[in-house]
């Protein structure tokens, strides 16, 4: 592909990332990706530059009858935060864990030992590989969206997860179908994010 | 494009992610981007994902013309962390910083006052804009690579660059022709980064 630029491939890309917008996972349904293309959009995960072959991230897919147990780390970590939580705001923290019928927790491996690489590249490294797979599943014509929120960062859901002293969870990703579209929200002017020295 | 998912836009997608590397600067040479080219290649960059639309990070490009205060700005980092730098290394590190004939430094707005979200989705979203400007060069047929470095958090490069206290440099990006190529490396094995709750 370096040797020779294909105008297609050119278009087709700038295309794809231009149209691509967040969808949130209360506007995702069923279909989910079949196991092909499913296979398709994490395979994309691994082309993401990795500094030192040290795989700084990795994804827990959650999947729909383990999700209950997500809904319960979320509704833990809402009593946690907030001991006057009611009974509405702890059901609905726990019906947060049921949307989109594909769901995937990304996190960062920071442990030292795994390389020199920097946190912050490895989690570089995890938005390249987020960006693959928002890409792929867009191609396939899914919508897709990350999701984050404080019961990302709070205990129940690093015991849920089992997660280790040195990972750091990341973000959801979730995809399915578009059963409501918004409005495209528009882009920055690439004026606003570009200087000189 | 969701609504009529096109098989030759997911293989032109899949294909360019997969068939992408890490070129590193020592081996881009002349042409770079056009104008035209780079306006797509930083365009990209914009349709990352942004929470909240609070633009997370931006670029500062440096000119051809300005590359030689960046190779003081790398030796003064090297003289200030090792004292007994000799001249030879003081030389190397200015020489990385004429490599490349695109060069820019990427960097996170970590300012609570833009908006809620939380440092490491910032970082997340330049992950997606860098991604997103890797693959547009390699569509286009340039090789590009990310480098970052011990100089990258230093002083003398924040002062140079004049980094607010709450932005923080991630990593520079080149662009160029790839005057020598390497064996592509292997991917991750799916099974290595995936897994279920």
């Amino acid at each position: 592909m370096d040797q020779t630029p294909d105008q297609e491939v050119l278009d087709a890309a700038l295309t794809l990332m231009h149209t691509r917008q967040h969808v949130s996972p209360k506007r995702l349904g069923d279909p989910g990706p079949s196991p092909e293309q499913l296979a398709m959009i994490l395979g994309a995960a691994g082309a993401a530059p990795d500094h030192g072959s040290i795989n700084p991230w990795r994804l827990i897919i959650i999947p729909p009858e383990r999700r209950h147990l997500l809904g319960e780390a979320f509704a833990a970590a809402l009593a946690e935060r907030d001991g006057a939580a009611t009974g509405v705001q702890l059901r609905e923290a726990r019906e947060k864990a049921v949307r989109g019928p594909f769901l995937a927790l990304v996190l960062a491996r920071l442990d030292p030992e795994l390389g020199p690489a920097h946190p912050q590249e490895r989690i570089i490294s995890a938005g390249c590989a987020i960006q693959n797979m928002l890409l792929a599943a867009h191609a396939m014509g899914f919508g897709a969206g990350l999701s984050s929120g404080r019961a990302l960062y709070s205990q129940p859901l690093r015991a849920l997860f089992g997660l280790g002293p040195q990972e750091q969870p990341l973000c959801f990703l979730s995809v399915g179908t578009v059963t409501r579209r918004k409005p495209a929200r528009p882009r920055p002017n690439p004026a606003d994010y570009i200087s000189e020295l």
